[in-house]
């Protein structure tokens, strides 16, 4: 496979995007067919996938599910025609916990007792904070956005649990009830805050070291506002341990064919 | 068991409801609790649990899921401390599609491979039609809503599927909008009319022989309004003939301790 981190974003439609991903290339999705939906993918064997569904259910903040495949079918309602085993730019296949393999196709490993969750990620509500004038540091940084393993725990189910991970953009004060109200608008991508202010509220003990993404600097006058994130249902996936999952790789998403309003409530 | 239609409501208590039910008291729940959400119960063994929580994620409209318990585990976070094998008024038993018992215990069929879903109801949203003006003809009238099987197909999943069954209530033309309005802030009670006006766009031949409840009478100027139903689940419950299955005796609902409220959005 080719990673290809400066390879130019596609700036067209969702299925010529996928196309490219399927030809071979890869490359993180950000900025590529902007105003359309991209998914984390999380794909489990039956068993565990039913425990996962529930997981997502009990946790609809970090665990927003837009789609859940029959077994076996690698194909969504959320971008017809596509196939998820060959249309995102990069994969990670997991035995027991653990990555054994990184690849830009998962046919070989595809089994019919497969069942793959798609599920809303931040970049939809990040380009609606934009446009309502709220600054998202991270990006003017060209940083990734930090990501910060909390004291609150997911309502666990069957062999998943674990603790709520959460995203934090720096937002000026005056900014947070519009940072709240867009970001509300969302539920399908984590919605409003969790909190705002004190990252001790939620157990952070500094904001200056991210367990994932990285540091971002703050301005003047910005808090910290701590948003539900999908790195949450990773982290339980790695503490179940099932025999056997393919993921996405970070920042290598699924680009569906449903527009970002389309999940504004 | 004592079946008893005529025993007064209580206006309690959702706890003291189901403490009377708890004690063998049977009798439909309507009017129960006023202000409480009551919800359907269906209980599956979890292969076919799986498959219902899919079909249910598939169908939000008729099936829209308000908890799923963990198996074996006949409790609800909605109602801490009831226990969901006696404190319904009634229940049926169901082997291969067929109801075999109706009984106001089940704890006798109790095992630890089951799961309980709580279904949403639409007692929560005839409560806002009357408290927005919008007269409700069947309770007027004394009778059951008139619900009847579309040619709608639900989206089908694992061993469950079949048609989506509709409730009707006759609206006055002007008072249209409103029912749409109100009833849409609670998406977890079935939301807004699927169809208002010819019963033939959803294949209903004869408004005045519903497939289940009863017909009811319309006023001058009044137009058919249809929402989504709670019974279609229970007709995918019949055609998919799981081995084993509990559900509530109709009309005899789970009160829980939540508050119509909760659900609006």
């Amino acid at each position: 496979m080719r990673y290809s981190g400066d390879v130019a974003p596609v700036s067209g439609s969702p299925a010529e995007a996928r196309q490219r991903f399927r030809a071979g290339l890869a490359g993180p999705t950000a900025a590529w067919a902007p105003g359309y939906v991209q998914a984390n993918l999380v794909v489990l064997p039956q068993d565990a996938a039913c425990d996962f569904m529930l997981f997502a259910r009990r946790n609809p903040k970090p665990c927003p599910l837009l789609d859940v495949t029959d077994p076996g079918v690698p194909a969504s309602s959320l971008a017809p025609g596509a196939d998820l085993r060959t249309d995102l730019p990069a994969y990670r296949v997991w035995e027991h916990g653990t990555c054994v393999a990184e690849t830009a196709d998962v046919t070989g490993y595809w089994r019919d007792d497969l069942v793959a969750f798609l599920i809303g990620c931040s970049f939809t509500f990040e380009r609606a904070l934009t446009a309502a004038g709220v600054p998202v540091r991270h990006v003017e940084q060209g940083r990734n956005v930090p990501m910060y393993i909390t004291s609150d725990q997911c309502r666990p189910a069957g062999i998943f649990s674990g603790p709520l991970v959460v995203s934090m953009r720096p937002v000026p004060a005056g900014r947070v009830p519009a940072a709240t109200a867009v970001t509300a608008r969302y539920p399908a991508m984590h919605g409003g805050p969790v909190h705002a202010g004190s990252p001790a509220a939620l157990g952070i003990a500094d904001l200056s070291r991210p367990d994932f993404g990285d540091p971002v600097t703050f301005h003047a006058g910005d808090v910290p506002v701590f948003w539900a994130c999908g790195v949450t249902p990773q982290v339980a996936l790695a503490s179940a341990r099932p025999p056997f999952a393919i993921t996405h790789a970070p920042g290598h998403m699924f680009i569906t064919d449903v527009r970002d309003e389309a999940y504004a409530v």
